[in-house]
């Protein structure tokens, strides 16, 4: 009796029909930023319910000090968390990268609240950081993705992420959804130690209620900037820029380059590059900058301007409705409005896409790029 | 009657016999070093006298927390002082980029150390940053070279570096200063607070009595360097790698090269790297590890380890007695022994030779690089 053999590849029946799973997560990330807040968010509270929270109100109304511990792309959404907590819910904070941080004789204060990082829950460094915070006396939380590692196990509190299993090395679904966690507890610690009005927080929940919408609109913009993608992949340097929220952006959308396709691409918060980096510019150095319009827009602009004195070939990431820089940079990639503090969310996607399809037209393996591992769980 | 003509072209005259500022700039630094601790070293009280601080002593035993502010190169020497002043003084200590501290709502807490540190105390973002903590209520500090500027007219208390007039864009001479006078303040805060004890604090006055004759013991290796960089000057990217007090050492090396030389150099905490940044490594990136005999040697060993892994090729700056290394990487570059906390000013005299040295070889004008201001007095 003859056998009906499937011939398909169980990698790509689980890749969804996409040639890589790093592009599967980047496109799913509308329904990933879904799960991370369903049944989290409280509208007409102007607030968030926090399950993993639960029984920590007194610590997190008497913390005196947040500290943020990650590597890597964790580390950039922790710098995010800082400008979240300090901007709106008003607490000290400081971000440390894990490596650094568990060597250095760093001082932590009675009624600190140490945050961990980690998509994995099991990264080596930030793990062995929390563990010294907590030996100093700090109340520990963890945002973790994988479910019941050993970040989630030895912390005394935590939230998951709950994207789903992130298999691409380059980190692009957890990104996102760990930003959206930060913006929730943010709000969380905001509204309970009254440094955050409801009206305030009704604003960042609706917003974050409009996000997957938003991100699956400028998924859309696929093949544009596959075209984009096209005209650059022959770059040997390239500059990210942001200032603000999306100063973070910027390193994070050149991390993911620098991964995958192995171009030398490096971020910097776009007021320093006249302290330096300026220097390298001349017209063989593609520079995304990112100016939605939000509080620092004109900053943003006038280091735009900078950048075009000096022969720059500029990409910006604007939001939809900007008027003024598609007549003054190279291109302009178009983001939706959103709340100041989800602007990096928003400006992260195209940067994405753009990195993965740089790697793809460079012949690059963007699911297993040379040299790395998915969780790093030495030293 | 015959006039005699003085041929002698006056710039040439004030660099001294150098071909360029930066280079006499560099080679001053054993007499720049000097300056800047006469009088101020009190080796058996294992303390210092800093004139500029007269009159403070109640704010600085007060104060819970340090902010620094600074841009470019200050900010990288900021960066070793936070390290300084948690590791020795057990201040709380956090470093900002004054262009994102004065626009965003930082938190400042009452009983603030605001310490802004600028070559020439006029440098725009961190002149409004430090406005910026002052009105929310910090005592602020200045950390400045040139004399009578907006800085230290409108902070409360502050120290000169007495580095004499800096004139090459790329800031040499200041630097090292700039970290000689952070450690001095972090003995007076530890002294003041009893967190540093007499005899650790004449560990640290004696080490730094030492460095002016082992810089110049450095300095001597211009040559040794020079054929380093005829080796390298090809390359079109860098990375330069540093862990604890070198990490900030290894950013300001990789900002040397990048303003004089136009070669697109990075700065990592080296074990960031593998979270993203190893993936560029291959046979073409040079790699700069700084690698003393401290107390993270082990680690950065590792590192090293990782990076011949993946074929990189290495130059690492190590301790003169260092037996380890010199059969694992490519060159080593020798220094003295000091304390931990003076490795980076010793760790960063080898690396603006090695920037100046491959600039000059490529031809670009060092003392103007392109797109470069010294000082940077616009937002």
């Amino acid at each position: 009796r003859p056998v009906n053999r499937v011939d398909w590849d169980l990698g790509e029946v689980e890749r969804g029909g996409y040639d890589h799973f790093m592009l599967k997560e980047i496109m799913e990330q509308p329904s990933t930023l879904r799960e991370t807040m369903r049944g989290r968010l409280l509208e007409d509270e102007g607030s968030v319910k926090l399950g993993g929270l639960t029984g920590m109100d007194d610590e997190l109304r008497q913390a005196k000090r947040v500290v943020i511990l990650g590597c890597g792309t964790s580390w950039h959404s922790g710098l995010i968390g800082e400008y979240l907590l300090e901007d709106i819910a008003r607490i000290p904070t400081e971000v440390e990268y894990a490596s650094e941080f568990r060597y250095r004789r760093a001082v932590v204060e009675p009624e600190t609240l140490a945050i961990a990082i980690s998509q994995s829950g099991e990264t080596a460094d930030t793990l062995w950081a929390m563990r010294e915070a907590k030996q100093q006396g700090a109340t520990t939380l963890g945002v973790v993705n994988a479910v019941g590692g050993t970040i989630p196990r030895e912390t005394d509190a935590g939230i998951y992420l709950h994207a789903g299993p992130e298999i691409g090395v380059a980190s692009t679904k957890a990104f996102t959804s760990q930003v959206v966690v930060l913006t929730m507890m943010t709000i969380h610690l905001g509204r309970l130690r009254g440094t955050l009005s409801q009206s305030r927080g009704r604003e960042i929940v609706r917003a974050l209620r409009q996000l997957p919408e938003q991100v699956a609109e400028i998924l859309k913009m696929d093949n544009e900037i596959r075209a984009l993608a096209e005209q650059y992949k022959d770059s040997k340097n390239f500059l990210y820029l942001g200032r603000g929220y999306n100063f973070p952006a910027a390193l994070e959308g050149a991390l993911k380059l620098k991964e995958i396709s192995y171009i030398h691409a490096e971020g910097y918060p776009a007021a320093e590059m006249k302290h330096g980096p300026i220097a390298l510019i001349d017209e063989n150095m593609p520079v995304v900058v990112i100016a939605p319009r939000d509080g620092v827009y004109d900053k943003v602009r006038s280091n735009i301007d900078e950048v075009k004195a000096r022969g720059g070939c500029i990409i910006a990431v604007v939001s939809e409705d900007d008027e003024e820089l598609a007549g003054v940079v190279e291109h302009v990639i178009r983001i939706p409005r959103t709340h100041d503090a989800l602007t990096p969310i928003l400006a992260s996607i195209p940067l994405q896409l753009l990195a993965y399809h740089i790697a793809v037209l460079r012949g690059a393996n963007v699911d297993q790029p040379r040299n790395l591992a998915k969780s790093v769980t030495v030293e």
